[in-house]
């Protein structure tokens, strides 16, 4: 019973075929209280598996915001932890952190839960300048994402600029589906215009699955190829020979990184023929 | 002599008043290797620190290309030792990890190197649905971030989300500096609009290092508002009492979060007088 | 009946306090005759004004594409009856069009189908570039009105930039109500922004529809300053002394043009106290 | 001598290979005057043509001002005799307007100040809807253009949407040009993903002005293509039998609107088969 775990569930999970509660080694003892009061009462608890899942359907006002304070304070409790083990590896640590930042690394990558940038790639805290977003989408009319790659080229000089996709991507899954998602389909529309760019060789792939992981590398490579359109990146590599452009995939099954072995020099060269913005 | 370290620096980093190299005890031999030889003929060499620092200026074009080859195969040397590691800790962590992702947070972060969200919170792979991008900005007309709300309130039903500025934030700084940041300006005025809001307040701190404080807290309140503000964290609350919104700064000089204590409660009355899109 | 007019309505018109046909003198015979066969099926036939409305959902499928199909070709007839006036009174109009265009105005103005730019102020073609939208909103991070506005004080060197709102502006009016628009949320909240920003004034207004046409005045001069946020139009100014930026509203009832008299000089100075972005 | 015309020019015209003043006969004798004396003073008076060309960059600073307040007041003298002499044709021509708009038209078109939509199509005050950008673009991530769709379809009911392009369009020439083009180049970058989708084609053009031209065309047709993917195109279309999507093209030459004859069925149904929004 000391292994029992219990988590408030969302009573339906679009986009995700099959849910299983993740193992939490880390959650506190008051958390671990509250959960057996509340599992005590909720016919959803899950009887296979050491974690407890509730549906906060079931659950009074009050427990529900119990479990929100709870699992508020519990970050805090993680931060104080994670601050004085740093501190106690290295007393200079905070210091060094303060001095500014010279990453290396742009990273572009999904906003899933699963994918811990720096964990993943075992880059420390001032290695890699980070951006995430559903479906790791370049899109050249974003704002957003067009100012993360400009600071990160013209003022940090980072070396490697990465799109790291994933299979099992629910936004790709999403663009495959015909679906009115609201506000969100004009982001997801950038997938299906990946989609448009290579019908032929996925149509012609007969197992869905398969045709779904094909359009995710398609995915991060058409990504690739849109960072490479930025003004910034073309002007640097010009003059510095960097940063290089890589598409990666995380596959969670393994926890391995793939790289599609994006041919760079190939690839700007393709680019420039009709985007070229560097006036040479 | 085993802890030398060395690394290429950009000739100048603008929006950092100063730096320092960061320590980076996960280097690896390779790398140290390369290090020591393009160490031994650079006059950027950095006496006071172990870390040596080298101007890529001066270097050889095959050994900006060693360089960039080395740091790239580095990560997939760390990302196999990861997936080792959590293999051999927990056979059936990539097993969980594929079943799909329930995470209780949204991190909407700096795109800063420094704050690996992750790590600094103790959440682990699964628990926090991740956003970055300058100055974690939430900007209303933004499609990227708007997409990443709206995916986390209604498919993932987010128990919390959270923006998390830091003191020291280069995007905030540029933003008080009148000058022309070319395809920046637009993203950075969104800080001068928080500015605005905010004049007279900040206009009263004499000192320009706490008045730069003060808007980074002030840029945090002011975008858990534009979170606040959308349909879905409004439709959601109504219905389920979640999610709740959260304003946390981060300080590099201690490695602590600062919860800067927003009263959701009370802004969310205060937003719904002008922006209430419940229809009650 | 030679003046019997038939027009297809929309069931609702949203966001509309009350609809009338409008007079339309220059429908072409074509259409007239299908407009009496249809009216004279139709339930939902005017009686109180010489234009005869349609419900397009008691049309049958023939009948809406054949009305489709003329009110299309319609176009192409007025347009060579343009051209072809054009050319009697000045044989060399089109050369002169083809030659470039040199426009001294600016034009931001709403989509609205009822404010015909060219026409209610009397500039010819060549004389006035055009951007409308719904509600004429200048958000500084939507490159499509950034673009504009770029463009025409960079490489046309306009002269003036006018903003033009409408009093009766739907879009204004829809931000004022608390409602749901989906997809149109994030660009109504610009509107909400402006609410915010002069909530004092705007709730001592006791009377709604002085505080709306009060609202549409307040949105065109903050507008205004969006213009006026960017650095194309400060660096121009600074060296040109143009353009000059103006807000304006149009008044259906009237026909007339208001000039709010933004004091441009004095709103400039205002700005660059914090969106100084000329270096200077 | 009464024919004598003045007007400031810009010193260079970015993106227009060719420049002459268009003919104004509607200037006031007020500006006239003014006209006369600047023009006598003036070494770029064109003497080839009764229009008088002058260069502000030689103009005294009160002569700037001077005129820019006479060109201003200019536009509020047309805009007072364009509303008497409305209201003398039809006196209840501005009651009819105040009653609201119910347009059958949405017009997507060129900012160009050469193509005044009303005027071209004979469409009158209230018919149509309008959308004006730099080269007609509709990016389905630009919410100012989404909104303005949105808008149009589910709450006016249009009945046909126009994407109209025009041949020597400036926008489309800048995005054939290997140049930065600052905070330009990501609204010029869909033109040149519409080469891309195209360059088999366009590159077998050997003439320029015809691959330009040609350009021109496939641009308007993947923006009809970008107006389609729309969901609420697509659902109105199921239901309604309308909007219908049109692409036409402008001759500055002969000022005559070329039908691209979209064909409207075929296209929608094309691009369901990757696109579809309509859950059906």
């Amino acid at each position: 019973m000391a292994l029992l775990k219990t988590r408030i569930v969302a009573p339906s999970l679009m986009l995700q075929t099959s849910f299983r509660a993740l193992r939490r080694p880390n959650l506190s003892h008051a958390l671990l209280s509250l959960s057996r009061t509340i599992s005590s009462t909720s016919p959803a608890a899950h009887p296979r598996s050491p974690h407890t899942l509730v549906d906060w359907r079931t659950m009074a006002p009050q427990d529900i915001s119990k479990y929100l304070r709870q699992t508020h304070d519990k970050v805090f409790e993680h931060n104080k932890a994670w601050a004085a083990e740093k501190c106690s590896k290295d007393p200079e640590f905070f210091a060094h952190l303060s001095a500014g930042q010279n990453p290396e690394y742009l990273w572009i990558g999904c906003s899933d839960s699963r994918i811990p940038a720096e964990q993943i790639t075992g880059l420390e805290a001032g290695d890699v300048f980070v951006h995430r977003n559903i479906a790791n989408l370049v899109c050249n009319t974003d704002l957003n994402a067009m100012s993360v790659i400009t600071y990160a080229v013209e003022h940090l000089k980072v070396k490697h600029i990465v799109v790291c996709g994933h299979y099992g991507c629910g936004g790709v899954k999403a663009a495959m589906t015909p679906k009115d998602m609201g506000i969100l389909n004009p982001w997801l529309r950038n997938i299906r215009d990946v989609y448009r760019l290579h019908e032929k060789e996925l149509d012609a792939i007969a197992d869905e699955e398969t045709r779904y992981n094909r359009l995710v590398e398609l995915n991060v490579m058409e990504q690739c190829r849109n960072v490479i359109k930025s003004a910034s990146v073309q002007k640097s590599y010009a003059e510095n020979k960097f940063p290089i452009v890589h598409g990666w995939v995380f596959g969670f099954h393994d926890g391995l990184l793939k790289d599609l072995n994006l041919d760079f020099e190939k690839v700007l060269a393709d680019i420039q023929k009709i985007y070229n913005l560097t006036e040479s």
